[in-house]
């Protein structure tokens, strides 16, 4: 994690406001940077051009900015993907809007905030819990997709747990390699995502795939 | 990662030594669960049942045994994946052989090695070239052997850069949710693997895949 992220994208006005977010986004790219451990409130305070009594407006201390990050990843993943996600019947479709959905926020989005959600150990256990179900939630949503998708005879031979890990894995890790200013535009990235999803969980030829 | 992973596998005979390579695996599993940062030379030294003293017998310090552990992880995946692949003229034959040998070996292999491999950021910057190149030679390999297929008309219509890391992401993820002790063995997950890798990059349909 050498390079610095630039902020290409206008900063949200989440319920927690403008500032809040951004503060998150630079300390996410500092944890990725230096390590959890490594990353001191000074080092996030610089980042973000506030003194080190500014940033104690925002933030308790540096776990509870895990968390707040933690949550504000999450609060993300709910509202744009799996919101959406459950309003579709069709198991098809369904599973086709979670990989653009999430395929399209991790493109757009931060990646150091997904790369952090993976930072458990560092969490108080009260902290972790509230993340693990939230992360497990989302998780067997994916599964319970491919589960109706099996039973419709959709799914390939496939175990569905397995389906489900392989396919987050591939989406999760694009926060480790997609560069917004290189060569791939998101659009032409997305399409190939749900192209090689589809294509590996479904049964069907590409003929019935968009 | 909170879970300890148990050692079942045989502590195999390294050119570097069994000692060397049991040493790797404990500071590899520490290392996840509290950070780099976060893991002093004694924790290892505690967890090895070495001695300070002894532990410095193997290594000279915290950063040398992270190179060590990345280079150790590097020559595995050379002689096990890269170097039997390497002998398949056939890309589509060469591709699957990738995707068993690479899942095989995380499946059985010890997870946190893997996930050490990410950071980067704790090298020296001299280390972080060496790795870098090492990882990059295989990326290289198999977005080489995608282009083949590709030429041969056998890719989906997707970037090949693209589908490369689509498929990395997907294998390297297995570190992280895996459980040797879970209900899915090792056999199983390669198989799905194989079958939803294969089928969500090439043209084929599963009828025309093992």
């Amino acid at each position: 994690m050498q390079r610095i992220i630039k902020f290409k994208e206008p900063i949200p006005t989440s319920g927690k406001g403008k500032r809040a977010s951004h503060v998150y986004r630079i300390a996410a790219e500092i944890m990725c940077q230096k390590g959890y451990e490594g990353t001191s409130m000074n080092d996030i305070a610089e980042a973000a051009g506030l003194t080190k009594a500014g940033i104690y407006h925002y933030i308790r201390g540096k776990e509870d900015l895990l968390f707040e990050i933690m949550t504000y990843a999450m609060d993300n993943l709910d509202q744009r993907v799996i919101a959406p996600a459950r309003e579709i019947a069709d198991a098809e479709e369904r599973l086709r809007k979670i990989v653009e959905g999430h395929t399209r926020r991790l493109l757009e989005g931060v990646g150091a905030i997904t790369i952090v959600l993976e930072e458990m150990a560092a969490l108080t256990a009260a902290h972790r819990r509230i993340i693990k179900a939230r992360k497990r939630a989302y998780f067997d949503f994916i599964r319970q997709t491919l589960q109706q998708l099996e039973s419709e005879g959709k799914l390939r031979n496939v175990n569905h747990t397995t389906a489900a890990f392989s396919l987050l894995g591939m989406i999760l890790w694009i926060s480790r390699w997609y560069r917004r200013d290189g060569k791939l535009s998101a659009d032409q990235v997305m399409k190939d995502y749900v192209d090689i999803a589809m294509n590996g969980l479904l049964k069907y030829g590409s003929g019935s795939l968009r």
